[in-house]
């Protein structure tokens, strides 16, 4: 990884009402002065690791190299699972091994798992508030210069969320939705290299929506049911003009989209 | 315009949990690192134009000269509509021409409107994310030192966002709603020059409704009904001491306040 | 105070969507450039003082020395009451004095009270919006560099937010909720210290309702009903492993906490 600005993004479930995610900024920048911080949300629906992986997926690879994630969504705080530092090609990701970091860490190429130590004096985990005295203070240390050698031991193991792959056989590519936007959008693990620039003849999403594939956003205007688009993570990305389609069409994650190529 | 620093706001209606938002600015950062990111808003109502317009009318004049202001809510991503960099006396603005930005840019003094060029490989249009894929590269580049005249062409035509002016006539002044804040207050058109430092003899809201005029919003504690004030922009505002008076009236943008002031 | 970084944080219950947290924040960047500005929180519930008292109180003290912290929420605007500037152990704080700031001032240690003079042409109070015309210059000044002395007389009362402290007699503390964070967790005002390393015998929350003393967040899931664990701050708080204990207990700031400690 090239030593990169001093630059944090943070991501929790914390709002900002409590002062939590507040504190946890003082606390990094009591560390690191001068360091960049910059929100990613603090927003992710409480406890949703999912939609906390998610939002990382999106966001970290657009940051420049160098940069230090520290993200916390944190249902097992508490409990024995254990923090981790992930070196990536790019970045260092730092939060609980519970599945967060794990999508944005695969994307960018794992190089090191590092399991961070409870034996140092500068942090530790505490009953109900880790990410103040055990994540903060290592992501602020990192940024100090600390090294990772010094964070922890190697691990081998870190958890993964799931990340259902696409089925292509023939002229049938088979995925499903794996996550909504703000907008009600259905965002899919469809590829869009799985369709390979060919004609798609059928997209149905739960076996019986008829979905129209369409080039552009503004293409659903002309009174498309339900569009499936690419969208800017490479994807198929299923869509209404106006209103939620997770709403209308009471979707969930992990309904099946099923696309039929036309045969050559 | 002057030089000034490295200083970036961002307005959009992404929202942060699905890390759209989040990757904009890493974007930003990757193109133009060490430049100052300040968030005005990501919790613009999704699509809502009027909204965004308003908000950055009221921020965008207190930034320092120099500042690049990139907004994004933009229902025709993926159509044709283009994107523009508007350079004003003080600022850079970049967004899609839809209106979002013309009320700041009219504020500001329009200097000149430029056209983002499709033809750079810098920055592409997207079928659903321009935010990233176009105009964050533009704000980016801007911020790491390009030339207006290499983001495009001279244009004419800025598509406007409608800003009603008010009507004054003798002792009557005609204007109307525009915009609710979050506490439920009703922005008007009505500037406080209008009033001329005339006594307020009436004023109605939607014709019928009473409308009592307050030096200040600590007077409305006094069981008035509905009050107006003027406003930090200098434009009178309609409200209540405790509650929205959005829903307590019923009150839509574009409803009546006329004012009548007392004769000379 | 030490001299610390040119870093200052924000607190309003202004939201973002209206644009009025995005001028505080250009205000301040144009009287004093390059300070690095830091969100504590714009959604504080509009207008609720104690809210934004509690959020400061966690989010203050883990900033570093020199930290100048502006703070807004000011249903009193318009009003005859004044603006200050506490000289804490640490920080300056720049608020309104209506108690927004009394419990983080207090926890750091007061050490000098400046009322805002209304005579300096720098700033000014104006009918709606003194964070903007008043506030926000007094905070961009000293960030700036004037001195306390500039802005404004000593004075001697601080509004203070109720802060009721709990009683211990025996094997007996009482306390009571003073506050909900945004997973409904209540967090009371009994201070670990209060438990003395001794054994709890019994909690009971309003009187009626049984709660368990668990040592780690994560034990709730095994059924406990409703669970205490000592928080971040240092002070006992209610939980429920999922939903809000909030809600489903029906709970208020104010009610009653007692624990009772095994006799020795």
């Amino acid at each position: 990884m090239s030593k990169g600005p001093g630059l944090l993004t943070l991501t929790t479930d914390f709002g900002t009402v409590d002062g939590y995610s507040g504190a946890v900024k003082g606390r990094v920048l009591s560390i690191a002065p001068g360091v960049q911080v910059v929100d990613i949300s603090h927003e992710i629906t409480p406890q949703n690791i999912g939609q906390g992986a998610w939002c990382l997926r999106r966001a970290v690879p657009r940051f420049p190299p160098g940069t230090v994630h520290l993200a916390v969504v944190d249902p097992g705080v508490g409990s024995s699972r254990s923090g981790v530092v992930i070196e990536t090609e790019n970045y260092l990701l730092v939060g609980p091994d519970n599945g967060l970091l794990s999508l944005a860490a695969a994307d960018d190429g794992i190089v090191r798992l590092i399991e961070i130590s409870e034996d140092r004096e500068e942090w530790y985990k505490s009953p109900s508030f880790d990410a103040l005295t055990f994540f903060a203070p290592v992501a602020g240390h990192l940024l100090a210069g600390i090294s990772l050698d010094e964070v922890g031991p190697e691990a081998e193991d870190l958890v993964e969320w799931p990340d259902p792959q696409v089925k292509v056989q023939g002229n049938v590519i088979e995925g499903a939705v794996t996550a909504f936007d703000r907008f009600g959008n259905a965002a899919t693990n469809i590829p869009s290299w799985a369709l390979d620039d060919r004609e798609v003849e059928h997209i149905y999403l739960k076996a019986a929506i008829d979905v129209t594939y369409c080039d552009h956003y503004a293409q659903l205007a002309g009174g498309v049911h339900v569009g499936a688009i690419v969208n800017s993570d490479g994807r198929l990305e299923l869509t209404r003009y106006s209103g939620s389609l997770q709403q209308a069409m009471n979707i969930q994650v992990g309904d099946p989209v099923r696309v039929l190529l036309r045969p050559y």
